[in-house]
């Protein structure tokens, strides 16, 4: 049994999507947000403070977006990863990783300086900066997303819950309104998934049932 | 044949290491740093105006980390991979990962702030929490490095190379002497290998016959 640790709507939201998708089983344990600071003791368990921590067996994970390839292993043969014998595998694993180190991190940045800080901490000019970052990297999808469902190989992957949760990351952040055409759609399309839908479901019936609080908490990375 | 952009000591230094350790042919293409600003007409080739990028047939990748795991499905089988059979196959992408996502994004905000941009927006402030962010995540390497040799499954992987890489940019920002006993005699380790020297040379008779500047440019996310 997989035992999975996350914040309401954080980055951990990406190997929990993959959870329900591929229809393994998992014990949720929601922590309130930002743990390092409200849950001081889950430091014992994962230094780091940070969500999510997936524990299975002897395997211990912390990043998101290695969470989710690792789950496509355990549950292989699935439709959900792009084998290396495919002409996409390339592309897949390219987007995997393009969803956290391209268009979630700088989307931290926003948040900590103009919503997490202290007031006399704050640093508009930071927060403009990485939104402009932002947007810049996520138009390079529109050619792409304009004409196809998919990011990749002609069906829905892991690639998309990679770039997925960084549309939701910036929905919360009031980015939406700037998506393009081909963005939007697909971000309307991906809302669309009952693995997504199941997987909100999930979280928020395991914070009310755990009294965690269930305020979207987006990021755990500050 | 790949055909490979690289600015000096950028994290496509990443692939370039992988490339060498394989002992795959490439064409190496340098470009000034930052090519956005320096090499305009690189915008025409990648619109994201970073580097990598790493062309093979109808492949594009951007994603250093992501490149490193194409490079060794092309040369499958090799150890420099770790496969889903194996104990440490979590353990693998989760470095893999982590070394970009958790080891290099906070440096490129003490690059950014500290470094790159002109005097009147540079901000220390931003300089120092993420250099404080990344010496906080780097020693959650300690006990691990404490007691083995690589990273995990008991040999060197792609994982030691994206870490790897991590740790070259942290030298060029000077936090090399802030590095724990353990992920100092690491870091030691791996730039003894061959493959690691074979990648510095590379790049540096490429940039010499092609006329681009040598000084390092360790970040190309701004």
């Amino acid at each position: 049994m997989i035992t999975f640790y996350h914040c309401v709507s954080a980055r951990s939201f990406r190997p929990l999507w993959m959870l329900e998708e591929l229809g393994l089983p998992y014990d949720l344990k929601m922590l309130p947000f930002p743990p390092r600071v409200l849950a001081r003791s889950y430091l014992d368990i994962n230094p780091l403070g940070t969500v999510p921590l997936m524990i299975n067996g002897h395997t211990r994970m912390t990043e998101s977006a290695a969470i989710c390839q690792y789950l496509c292993a355990l549950s292989a043969p699935t439709s959900l990863q792009v084998e290396p014998s495919e002409d996409d595998y390339g592309a897949y694993l390219n987007y995997l990783h393009f969803g956290e180190a391209t268009l979630t991190f700088p989307q931290t940045l926003v948040l900590r300086y103009s919503r997490f800080e202290p007031e006399q901490r704050r640093l508009p000019t930071v927060a403009e900066d990485y939104g402009k970052w932002f947007l810049a990297r996520l138009r390079t999808l529109e050619p792409v997303l304009a004409q196809q469902e998919h990011l990749c190989a002609r069906r829905f992957t892991a690639a998309d819950v990679s770039v997925g949760y960084a549309l939701l990351l910036a929905q919360h952040l009031g980015f939406a309104t700037r998506f393009t055409p081909g963005v939007k759609a697909y971000w309307e399309r991906l809302q669309q998934r009952e693995g997504y839908r199941r997987a909100l479901q999930s979280q928020s019936v395991a914070a009310s049932a755990q009294g965690v609080s269930t305020v979207p908490a987006p990021d755990s990375s500050t």
